[in-house]
């Protein structure tokens, strides 16, 4: 059973993945890579995923077989587990918890190939409708406090499958990053009576350069602060605390954005790796007015050395005015590579 | 100039580093390997480098000539500069500051392919001495208000440069990661009037599993909540806030200490790239009774991915009870590989 661990002077939580455990020789080599053929998440060999828990299949047809355009399954070796009683117990200074949680995989495309830049804008809004389900699915259970939706495209940005997918992590606990968002955002309310990111969102469209995009209700910007170059946030224009409180059908708008985005960056910067993160409200939180959700996207073009790691203190060699101007002058070309 | 800027959401503060200042297509290669002969840092290309701050010529001879055993120097593409005033300065939501600082080079041998864990103990100990006299400079500037000190070994943990360095980078600010430390140890202060590493230590030796090693007044533990599989730290054992009051006598051991952990590391996880982080108190901060130096080592053997950038939860394979074990029972071996 996986665990989660608290640090006691900085109160930051980790997962112990007994799951995922490595011995000291396991490090040296990477995983093998699974071309077309022996892929699990790939078409025809859905038996070899957990069964799934959504599927786009706009011809019907049986779960688990393939006709799916895109599929959410539990991750085999997950993270978290969904089974066992969420337990807490401490050790002195010490506190841990059973590592109760889900772990799911969003494959986004049948084909191993495929990229999500290149899918039609139709087929990502679908994919960001399913990460709305899960999100409003896992919401109904108790234990679980956030829902983390993330994608790492590419090995150096830790993807260990190639074929194309995304994932979903629920955790008992809200996450210390978002932690950090939510009382800043409150601290911030309690003066003014606004919410920071519309702030933000109004000062950055009254000019500073860094308003890369804006597409029918959605706004893709370069942070004043990024801690990495190219770091592009998108957010709704009007405030929303929930992404999954997101009527489905603007979400064809944010898949139109996001889609351009990542295709302008893979233009710019010569198909980089990349994570996005989507920070959304914790569950059944409410109407939060001190909360916005976003998505931040981050090419992986920087090593992260150990002044980072000491600090905390990023240094970004490029200053996010430079980074959207970039961004907004970039082909958006779709790629066949 | 580079510029320090504040995130308005969570406080974190990012450098703007125009010196290293990067184009979209610079990011496509890697930066060249330099070979012996043609490093800056070698033995003989002291004119290559900035004038030394410091240096180590056990047969004396003149500053930048050959003859030294380690060198302190300027960093020649500095991420915050010594030159200039430090001014604030506000727009709207956003505060920025002018990037001051200091940023040096602790070329810790002559020789290029030299590694820090096959130097002579005593050789490690002036190098630990040389952290030591370059933080009690730098603290006489006013503007500065703390010094990290890290090393970056192998590229993917971040290095440039392939000849064995280490770094300080003097900041204006004291940086969030410490700032939350010294504020979760001043909350156990103000409850218990005990130091929290101290009282790590005290439950640690009782059991547990997590000690690695003790030797003369140093301790070395896998922490319980690791971010990294096989993250170490090494601490002295007696109440100690500023790394920059121990008694350069007392360096030897904590030299001793390190290397054998280095060598096990290497020995046990074959070779892996890793960073080391000195957390020593703010400059002229006094003697706190509420933190306590520690140097932290992180082998590089995962991929920082979506989930820990999104949430800052690490998921780490290896539990710190078996990866204190594998260090317990490591070859201690120097290699001249």
């Amino acid at each position: 059973m996986p665990e989660l661990r608290r640090d006691p002077i900085v109160g930051r939580w980790v997962i112990i993945s007994t799951e995922r455990a490595r011995r000291p020789s396991d490090f040296a080599a990477p995983p093998p890579r699974r071309r077309n053929g022996s892929c699990v998440l790939c078409a025809g060999q859905e038996s070899s995923t957990p069964d799934e828990v959504w599927a786009l299949r706009p011809d019907g047809g049986l779960p688990n077989t393939p006709g799916w355009l895109a599929r959410v399954v539990p991750n085999k070796f997950p993270a978290l587990r969904i089974e066992g009683d969420l337990e807490r117990s401490g050790e002195g200074l010490f506190d841990r918890m059973t590592g109760v949680g889900a772990h799911e995989v969003v494959i986004e495309a049948p084909v191993h190939d495929a990229r999500i830049e290149d899918l039609p804008v139709s087929h990502v809004a679908e994919i960001l409708r399913a990460y709305r389900e899960r999100i409003l699915d896992l919401g109904k259970d108790p234990r679980l406090e956030y829902v983390m939706v993330f994608k790492n495209q590419g090995e150096p940005a830790g993807a260990s499958l190639e074929h194309t997918h995304s994932q979903l992590i629920a955790t008992p606990i809200v996450p210390s990053m978002v932690g950090e968002e939510l009382s800043g955002g409150l601290q911030h309310f309690r003066i003014k009576h606004r919410c920071i990111w519309c702030d933000i969102i109004r000062q950055e469209r009254q000019g500073g350069g860094r308003v890369i995009l804006e597409h029918e209700g959605f706004v893709a910007l370069a942070p004043f602060a990024p801690r990495f170059p190219f770091e592009t946030w998108i957010l709704p224009a009007e405030h929303r605390a929930a992404y999954e409180d997101t009527p489905p059908a603007e979400l064809e708008a944010l898949a139109a954005l996001l889609s351009s985005i990542l295709r302008r960056i893979r233009n710019t910067l010569a198909d980089p790796p990349y994570n996005f993160m989507l920070h959304s409200a914790p569950l059944r939180a409410g109407l939060l007015d001190h909360f916005h959700w976003h998505l931040e996207i981050i090419p992986i073009l920087t090593k992260v050395a150990g002044f980072e790691w000491g600090t905390g203190v990023f240094i970004n060699p490029t200053p996010p005015e430079e980074a959207a101007q970039h961004l907004r002058q970039a082909d958006v070309g779709r790629s066949v590579s």
